[in-house]
This record gives C-alpha cells, structure tokens and sequence, in this order.
C-alpha cells in the first residue's frame, strides 16, 4: 500500500498545514484539534462564510476570497470583545478548482491567519458538484463572562460606529453594473474604494480590547446598519433615535447620494459594511472614541439608545422608512 | 420599520432555536456564542460535513441527512475519547427546500442532538445556487491533554475495530444500482441493512469513555478501512498487520462477497463506516472489550502494529493489494 497517501493528504499539507501553527492543530495530521482554553477564559464562537457567486463574485482573486471569508468571522469576534484564538475551515471545491487556484486562496488566508493571530486548526475539505464555497469556524478568547452581547443596551446609551457606512453595499452595485459609476458622478478612485470595500473588509480587531472594555452591547455590521440596528435593539428590548446626518459616509458614498437620492437607502441596509455598531454609555464614549483614535479607527456618534422599541432613522427631522432594512439571504 | 426581523431570522427562530438549549447559545440571538470551557478539560474540535449528491444522496429524507451531517462529527469525537458539548452549523439552502423539508431536516438533528447530548451552540444560514449543503463544527470535552489521537500507536498493540466493515460502501454502490442486490444475492433484509448503514451511521459514542481509558491510538473509519489504518500508521511512525479473515462482516456483506469477490475490496476500502479503529496495548484490551461489551457495542481484534512502516492486509496467507486504498475526494 502506498505510504504516500491520497492527493487529498499531499494538497492539505503543502497548502494548509503551514497555516495550522498551532499547537492544537496537531499539525492537521488527526481527525480533531485539541484545545486546551485559557485560564479564566469563556470561548467566543462564530461561523460565517463565503459561497461563491453569492458573498463574493465567482472571479474574485482567490487570495481575496480566502482573505475576506476569515475576515468576516474575525469581524464577529471584534464586536464581541473578543481575541481572536484560531479558526476551523470546511471547503467545498468543485472541478474547475485548479491547484494554482487553491494555492493564492490558502497565500491570502494564511497572510490574514498570521496579521490577526488567528491560526488554522482543523478543516474538512469535499469535493461539489455547486460553487466553491468556505465555512470557517472561528473561535476567539474574553474573560470569563465578559462577551460583548447583542442584548445589553441600555436606554440613554450612545449609539456609535466605525469607520464609514454603505461603501460595500455600493461597491457590489457597481461591481455588477460599472454604468453607475458615472450616474454617481463618481472618480475612479471614489469608483475603485466602493469596490475595494466589498472586496474586502477590514475587520477592526484592533479595537476589540477597547469594546470589551467599554461598550456596553454591540455587534458587526454585516447585514446593513438600519436592520442589524434593529436586531441589536430586539435583542435588548429598547428602541433607537438615529440621526442619518451624522452616520459617517465616505466621499464617494456622499457623492453618488448626491446624484442618485435612492442610493441613500442601499448604503444603511445593504449591508457587507463589516463595522461595528457599539452602544456606550454616555461617559464611557470619549475614552472609548480615544482608544479608537489610537488604534487609527475612526469612531462616530450616530444616535441614542432609547426606552421602549422601533428604531427611527431621521434625517432633518424627517423619518426615513426602508423598503428592504437589511440583507436577507430569504 | 418592522419589528419582526427577516424570513431567515423567522425560520431561525422557528426550527433551530429550540435545538440551543445550552446556555452558551444566547438562545441564537447573537452574533457568536460565549461558552465557558469546563474546568479542567481540553476542548476536542472537528468539522465535517454533508453536501447532497456527495455524502448523501440528494432524495434523501431531510431528517436522515440533518441526522447524518451531525452522527459523523459525533463519531470522531468518539474515536477521540470525547463526551459530546455541542455544534455550531453552516447551512447553505437552495431556492428549492421549502419549509417542510427544513423542519424535517432540524426535526431529525434535533433528535440526536437531544439524544448524544450535543445541543446546537450557534449557526449561519445562506442561499446557494449549488446543492444542498451543511457544515457542523462539533465540539467535545476531555481530561486535559488526554484526546486519544492517531500518532501514539506502539508497536505490539492490538488493532481492533467495532461492529461490521464495508456495509456502507456496499450500501452507496446498491443506492446507485438496485440490480447489484441480485448479483450479490441479497435478501430483502440484507440488501436494506446495507443501504441503512449509508444512510445513516451509528456512532460509537457510548464507548467514548472506554476509548479514553483504554485505547493507544484512534480514529473513525470515515475514508475506508485500508486507507484510515495506513493514516494512523503514517501519524504513529509504525505499520501493521491486518488479518482479513478477523475482519468483522455482516451476513449481508458476507453473502456479497461470497457472489463476487471485488465486493471485498469496496469493503475493506470504500468509506463511510463510522465505526472506530483503535490500538490497544494487549494487557488493556480484555478490559476494553468487556466495557464495550457492556454498552453493546462488539469489538474485534483484527490484527497487530508492528515496528517499521506499510500496512499488510492478509488472508489465508495472501497480502492483498489495493487499486484504491481509501476514499479520498480528489
């Protein structure tokens, strides 16, 4: 019998095992990981991922998709507070995945694997008959009890987010119809950052201690500011006031706005923002928008937790209504 | 805005929310899950998974496939020594499962995830153009720094195996073509043994704790018995003896064998057993046989490790070969 193993073994550990560093990860070598948690830790889980044709366009760079399906999960542990630990991964490739293919995406992964400490520890790899797709389960680290949740805001809470609102949401837009780039009056810089954005996020792990030091709920903003908003006050029972003139826009967002009023509403529920939605208590938000700064992340007031339920975008005193609040994958 | 959330957040609630009745879930009203590892213990974690038209057929009843995806991660926690904790599921739907068929699916995982002790921690729903498919990342607990792992076998140790070999993979080939019944003259009876066995798999759980106290080295028999024995030899630097004659057949693989003599090569190498190979120093495994005995689960010595490398499946004398050791995707 071959001592060799199958091609399934050889692609495993030429691709992947340089990326299972971790001790639990035995070398990817056995049928599990063996995790031994830190002391005086609660394991933060999550999973997301990317499918080919629907999170990401089937022509992507490969070293982009391996990139942007562990950047959502490290996203979900940045809102929570957490550190992130290291990631599972399930693949699902079909025929027409070459090994040239398998080796940008596993280059793209491992770079992010290395940059945010989050190493592989176990994967499960199939062939299918559908798109590519990637799961990645990632597991990240906060003291014992200390998880930022969904469901602790409190009425009079600031309601804060990072870095800029509905470039994704645009960028896909453009993406499928590169005609709107002149409706928005857009640049081919403004153009390429809408797209750059979708592409791939940048998850703000950098401030993940800052949240678990002073945010009092919070979550990413994955399926659009307005419903993620939302499900953020169900999840607390308490009702929102967001002003949409403070919600930070990049120039290329403000421009095509301008041009195109309708655009307004694809930029706070279209969602693949990949920010985070924080409340705060009120005195905890200047130390809290000082350690962002340090970090380099801009972080912007948009509103207020309040008493009761229903969350209200107005702008100039008008209340705006959404046809779609956010992404639904139904 | 609408308080209601999302069909997906509807469907969510409806069917899987009742599957996370353990504290770390958040009840699935969160971005992650924040579990506190229990005192003590190593975090055993792996990820397999079912595609349609790959590891199942694609008719399959819902229920036997949400039973499946989970019964084969709940199996390599047993080969590992692992009592079960809990899962978290990647679901990718096409526009063609409707909601019948999603309750049937998260009926018959429910089920089991009540019946191994192995709730539902957290999840992430999405629409694909491909198949049905689903992802499971489970998780179980042991003493720290014992999971029994693939690379510690010792030269002498017994290798043995629980229940029967190769009905599985006699079962696909039968799924695939009815007329093989005849050829290999099946009964009624034998010939739904073996499709039951594909379909659905009976993990070997209830040994977990046995496995932890007894055996060397192990694994689940998931790619083939050929090729799962030489992958634990190559992790433990050491080869094999494999007496085909002690290999434990069902009457039903028995009789096929008996008509047509390949059969025992897809046996002994085609996959999708879900039984346990394990190495046991000879003093430890009178002991083991009889505490599986006790959980009703045989047990078969099937052969010996052996200083050096290579695996050796004989018969009468024989060495047989292999055209196609193990199952591999690729």
């Amino acid at each position: 019998m071959s001592e060799q193993g199958s091609t399934e073994d050889r692609l495993i550990a030429r691709y992947f095992r340089p990326l299972a560093n971790h001790p639990a990860a035995l070398g990817l070598s056995d049928d599990a990981a063996a995790l031994t948690p830190p002391a005086g830790c609660d394991l933060v889980l999550t999973t997301d991922g990317v499918i080919a044709g629907v999170h990401a366009f089937a022509d992507d760079r490969p070293d982009m998709i391996g990139r942007k399906a562990l950047r959502m999960n490290l996203s979900d542990l940045a809102a929570k507070g957490a550190k992130p630990l290291g990631f599972l991964m399930a693949l699902s490739l079909p025929a027409a995945i070459d090994e040239a293919w398998l080796a940008a995406f596993a280059g793209g992964l491992g770079e992010d694997a290395e940059r945010y400490g989050c190493p592989l520890l176990g994967g499960d790899t199939d062939h299918t008959p559908g798109p590519f797709a990637v799961s990645i389960t990632a597991f990240g680290t906060v003291p014992q009890g200390k998880m930022v949740k969904r469901s602790t805001a409190k009425p009079g809470d600031v309601i804060a987010v990072t870095g800029t609102i509905g470039d994704s949401a645009l960028g896909v837009l453009l993406r499928r119809d590169q005609a709107l780039s002149r409706r928005w009056t857009l640049t081919d810089a403004t153009s390429a950052h809408l797209k750059q954005r979708y592409l791939l996020p940048e998850p703000r792990n950098a401030l993940a201690e800052a949240v678990l030091q002073h945010a009092s709920a919070g979550m990413d903003i994955s399926d659009g500011l307005a419903g993620d908003i939302a499900k953020l006050c169900r999840a607390s029972g308490v009702a929102a006031e967001i002003d949409v003139g403070r919600v930070p826009f990049s120039n290329a967002v403000r421009a095509a706005v301008a041009a195109d009023p309708a655009a307004l509403e694809t930029a706070l529920s279209g969602g693949d923002d990949y920010e985070l939605a924080l409340t705060l208590a009120p005195e905890k938000f200047s130390a809290f928008r000082a350690a962002a700064g340090q970090a380099g992340v801009p972080v912007t007031e948009i509103g207020r937790v309040a008493a009761g339920q229903g969350t209200r975008f107005s702008q100039n005193g008008r209340v705006l209504t959404f046809a779609r609040p956010a992404y639904s994958h139904f």
